[in-house]
Parts: structure tokens; C-alpha cells; sequence
């Protein structure tokens, strides 16, 4: 472990599903690539070999007897792997990585929603890290309702999209208090006027904060 | 997570490659199935269908990339989800269970011997054992050395026994400080007669402590 070198900015992207995060990186793609920034777009769970082989467990339908604690020491693993073999080096070598969720995802989602307290959450989270930091993390703010109603009907769900509503409000409940505690690193968009109204503001909100 | 409220024994084998721990395990089950004795024999990583698969991923000399913290964090979820699902209900019910290795071999084989700090590995053990708590550690206490020589030129080897004799002389003297800092709870055994030899002490020391 120890601290992590680096050069590079690094963003994570949160919220509860179907708020727009896909797009929001694929405009954030274009726009780092007509500008000519060097920046490395990644996802989690996933993001390398090893990582995306775990993904896979995490998500199959078919281990729903998957215990709370098993399914937060994977998503640990899978970040460990993926922060060691490519964000720090990206990092390192100069590149603005974005990452599609990190440890906000896990502290609301395996934390807040599934009920594993928050001194066993943050320690496993802080091993994942590898000793990286986040310089910025963009909030896509909406209410799981209205993220439902935007991703439609939708047949080929994994494991975690099966879950009930109660369950992904208790995700939005969660991802509004790590806001809450950590307005220093967290920037927010309520996501309510068009994907490109969103995508200025998104850019706008980087470039103050130097990261573009 | 909470405490395991138990009535069954929870004893675990710990010890280098090759020492035996198979050959005594097989003559403990043939002990307590001759005297009607309400055993669970199970093994680390695996023990159940998902933590068999994360065993698998581990132990894929493919994945040479994995980092030691991602193994660590594997191990933890094979673990979490073996105690929950098989672990905890045997003992619950009144069970004796035996364990192929369990958190001792992650502090010798992840802390010891890959170096990820004591605070770290105690921190996932921890969060891994689901409240479990081990009654006793049967220690095989040969050196790697002698352990290896016994195993002979066995080819299929897989991951971790790919491993230098220096890592797992590491790993030997990972379980002899822990045997040091926990003498209640461990039970060592030099296995230098015959395996028969080896079994009568291990069972005797298991009828002293009330577990046989």
C-alpha cells in the first residue's frame, strides 16, 4: 500500500441507477478527446481481467445466496485490482482518470442499503483504495423513482437492478449523507434539464475545480 | 454480523504444504463417524458453491496479475460466505466442525509472507469470521522444508504452491508467531512419528480440551 504517488486527477461518478452516468461519461469522453486531455475513462466493478471476472460473480442471477459481506469483500477485491493495475498508473503517468462508481457506490449501496455498519465499510473500502484519492466526485442527484421511470422496462437485469425500490432509496439515502459529510469533495447535478444543460454544468463545475 | 450464538466445537488445521493436515483430517473423521460423533469436516477457501468459485479464481495459475491485497480480499469473501452458509448453521445445531484452514492462513500466507500489515488482514479476518469464534487451532508444526519433501514432485501445482521455499518459509514463521501470541487457543503438533502417532496426540489433546 502507502500513499499513491500521482500527477494525474482522479473523478469518480455516483448515483443510484439510470440517472444518466453513461451518458454524462460518454459527453465527458468527447469532450477530453476534442481537447486533446489525456484521460482514461474506467467503470466499476471491472475495469481490468482479473476485476471484470469478479464482476461477473457479483452479478450473476444465479448466486443469489450471495451473503451481504461476501458481496462487499468482492466489490473490495475487484477495486483492489483494478486501483493497482490501472487507475495508480494512469494516475502516476499524468492521466485525468474518471471512474463509473467507486467506494461511494460501495459505502450506499452494500453500507446504507444492505446494513453493514460503517467501521467495517470504511476499513475494507481504505484497503481497496490502495492509497488513492479522490480528488472529485460528480453526484448525479436523482431520487431512484424517477431513474426507474428514465430506464424503462428494461428485461436483462443482474442481480443488484432486481432489488426493490425500498432497497434503492435507501442507496439514494445513503449516497445524500456521504454528500452531507463530504461537501468538500462532492459536487451534485439534479440531472433535471437536458444531458448536454447537465454535461455544461458538469464541465463548467471540473474546470473550477482544475481537474479539466 | 453479531455473535455466533453457538453450541457446536469450532476447531480449525493450520499449517505449511505438504505437513499432513489432509491424512489427519481424513483419521479425525473416521474417529467421530466410528463413535457417532456429529462432525462437519470442511475446507478452505470453498466449503460451498460460491466460495468454491472464488476458490477457483484464487487459485488459476491464469491469474498471476492478482495483487496481494486482491487475494487477501478473495480469501475474506470465500470465508465470509462459508461461515454464514455452513459454518454458523453447524454450529448452531450443535455440531463439531473441523476447517481445512481458516483466518490463520490468511495472516501467515497474506500477512506474514506477502507483507500486508497486521492491522489490515485482523480488520477483514474480522469482518470475514461473521461473528464466528474458533474454540481451537490443531498447529502442524513442520517446516516448509520438510513439508515439501514429503509432497514430493507432485506437477499439477496451482498458484500459490507455485510459490518460493522462501515465501513459505515466511509463511511457517507467520504460524509460529501466532501460535506465540495465542497459546490458549492453539494445540501444536511437531508430526514426527507416524501419522498414527500424530493422531492419537491430536485426538487425546482434543479430548482434554472437551471437544472430542
Amino acid at each position: 500500500m502507502g500513499d499513491c504517488n500521482k500527477k494525474g486527477k482522479f473523478v469518480t461518478i455516483e448515483g443510484c441507477e439510470g440517472v444518466g452516468k453513461s451518458t454524462q461519461l460518454r459527453l465527458l469522453k468527447e469532450y477530453c478527446e476534442s481537447r486533446g486531455i489525456n484521460a482514461l475513462f474506467t467503470r466499476e466493478p471491472g475495469g481490468c481481467e482479473i476485476s471484470e471476472k469478479i464482476r461477473a460473480m457479483i452479478l450473476d442471477p444465479g448466486n443469489s445466496d450471495m451473503s451481504a459481506m461476501t458481496e462487499l469483500l468482492l466489490y473490495c477485491a475487484a477495486r483492489s485490482q483494478h486501483t493497482k493495475e490501472v487507475i495508480i498508473p494512469a494516475l502516476e503517468s499524468g492521466v485525468t482518470v474518471f471512474c463509473d462508481r467507486y467506494s461511494d457506490s460501495t459505502a450506499a449501496y452494500q453500507g446504507y442499503a444492505r446494513g453493514i455498519d460503517a467501521v467495517t465499510v470504511d476499513a475494507l473500502n481504505k484497503a481497496a483504495m490502495c492509497g488513492a484519492v479522490i480528488d472529485c466526485t460528480v453526484f448525479m442527484d436523482l431520487p431512484p423513482d424517477k431513474g426507474f421511470a428514465r430506464k424503462g422496462g428494461a428485461k436483462d437485469t443482474d442481480r443488484l437492478e432486481r432489488e426493490t425500490i425500498e432497497f434503492h432509496r435507501k442507496v439514494y439515502e445513503g449516497f445524500k449523507t456521504i454528500e452531507k459529510n463530504e461537501p468538500a469533495r462532492f459536487v451534485s447535478f439534479k440531472a433535471e434539464g437536458s444531458k448536454y444543460e447537465t454535461h455544461e454544468a458538469i464541465v463548467c463545475a471540473l474546470v473550477r475545480r482544475g481537474i479539466l
